[in-house]
């Protein structure tokens, strides 16, 4: 029997199709051919970028020349700009304004082929400590409300460059998606007095049956209603809304969790493309006590088709139990 | 300067990158190859798929024997299926219930190649027909609020087989997505006491930027905020909020306009996979003011990414007023 289940936060429905139950095997993977060609993330490029906004370098070498451990810049082909005014105005009974905003690139670290999967565990940290440092950086400027870090890994995920690298889009606007989510947070907050996130944390570590990952201030789970197979999300355990307030020792510990998290996914699906999202309260907001920072993996195996479109469901066909089993067991 | 813009009915942003402005042969549109090997859909195949529930055929032929000219069945791989209550429940914190509902396969035309851009005027207008009659067919059943009809053309819009066909599937509840643009709808009927369609259907016609094709009865448009390249929709110009109640002599304009809108699409991106979905009012509910009934039809040529998992807002290269225009001057 197939199950309809809620999303926690989300007004969003999901349909676990139980008797179909997929496995890691039955999901067609098409392998990534490395493409070759000129690469201008890498070491000796520097100059076909735009500037470096940021750059953890070793001491004594400059801007925009190699010796960098990782490196931000603005995006060549940016979906907003950076310069101008909202100019919100209607057209008839339609509404628009200019695409303002920022678009950064971050080159994760120098070697072409290495990925998160198989980044030094430095190496992971200096890129989770640029995601904090990049939204910080953009809080400087007060046309911004929303820093919205993700990453696209393969082709088929929307990644045009093969070189390791996650993005940084800031908008005036806080995103709808957003909204949305703190608002599903705060109706949970209003009736209970706790937030949802943290009771979640404490379900899924009574049940264990969608932890994938543990240690000290993480949790890795398979969420209860996930929206594509072997679906992930990491969130610290101490409740916090900022992913910007996350404390200095705190990073090797959620770069741990993350790896591991990465490479088993890696692993199981046989390198599937995949996304993953920072999710945030808005920059400028203040420690929300009904919302939490946490990460969203989505590996890319499905489908949006017609019955997507139309109804905002989706249609699942691995249960994440199965999928968290998966992930645990898989010998990396 | 990409230009944000608002869709007129649901809160989703669209970004239109103008600079990029893509043009219908900057899109790869893989070609779609014939499978061959058994088509259950084919006539002489009938015992292959479950029981006919409705067909159109030629008099003194019988059920589930060739001898007709559309076939609708129970989807054999069902999302949701027939048997059994809803037993709503919990689990901990989350909520969860069976995945109970219909799925039918309409199945468009008997031969194997023709598609929708192809198959006769007549055939066209028993495809519509056969929409009509099989929602009705599920008001019936008191346990289903919600038909939605679809249809997934090519393997990357989610078509498993190949012989042309749409489907149907009927829910216990109404989608999240009909709920927001209705609501969205209504949101705007009670501020301006107009439909937000009429408004849209007149404004269209008056600016005459995003117009593809106008007949007595039917409009089709390039949307203004729309998700993807060349999206379209076809509506009816005098209000209605139930697609069943289209009147016996207008599916012949339905039938000419949609079919002149996906030739146009299939010559303008040679072929391009593409979902479509009717938009129509829950079953059993009034014929609302300030709803109406609409097909939007979405090619395949871009990917949800990491920014639209994040945000909800899409990303869109090409302009509907250029969209409209290519697809306005395309030779068929």
């Amino acid at each position: 029997m197939p199950e309809l289940r809620k999303d926690a936060i989300m007004d969003r429905w999901v349909i676990i199709s139980t008797e179909r139950g997929k496995r890691p095997h039955d999901f067609v993977v098409e392998p990534e051919v490395s493409r070759g060609g000129f690469c201008p993330f890498c070491p000796g490029n520097e100059h076909t970028t735009p500037p470096e906004i940021l750059a953890y370098r070793e001491p004594g070498t400059a801007p925009n020349t190699p010796g960098w451990r990782l490196r931000v810049t603005a995006n060549k082909f940016p979906a907003v700009v950076m310069e101008g005014a909202l100019d919100r105005q209607g057209e008839g009974m339609y509404d628009k304004m200019n695409g303002i905003g920022a678009h950064e690139v971050i080159i994760e670290n120098p070697d072409h082929l290495t990925t998160l999967a198989t980044i030094s565990p430095e190496g992971f940290v200096d890129v989770l400590k640029a995601y904090r440092d990049r939204i910080n950086g953009l809080a400087q400027d007060p046309r911004f409300n929303y820093a919205l870090i993700f990453k696209n890994k393969g082709r088929a995920a929307g990644a045009s460059l093969e070189h390791s690298h996650s993005q940084l889009i800031g908008l005036p606007i806080v995103p709808e998606l957003v909204t949305e989510e703190i608002g599903g947070a705060k109706f949970y907050y209003n009736y209970k007095q706790r937030c949802v996130f943290c009771d979640i944390v404490r379900q899924e570590l009574q049940q264990q049956v969608r932890v994938v990952l543990e240690n000290q201030e993480f949790l890795a789970i398979c969420p209860f209603a996930p929206r594509s197979p072997f679906e992930v999300w990491i969130l610290p355990k101490a409740h916090s809304a900022h992913y910007v307030n996350l404390k200095e020792e705190s990073f090797q510990q959620l770069a741990e969790i993350f790896s591991q998290t990465l490479k088993r996914l890696e692993k199981s699906l046989s390198g599937a493309p995949y996304n993953f999202v920072l999710h945030t309260a808005p920059i400028r907001e203040p420690d929300y006590p009904h919302y939490h920072w946490h990460f969203e993996i989505m590996p890319k195996l499905t489908l949006m088709a017609g019955f997507e479109w139309g109804s905002g469901f989706f249609i699942n066909p691995t249960p994440p139990e199965d999928s968290a089993q998966y992930l645990r067991d898989v010998e990396i």
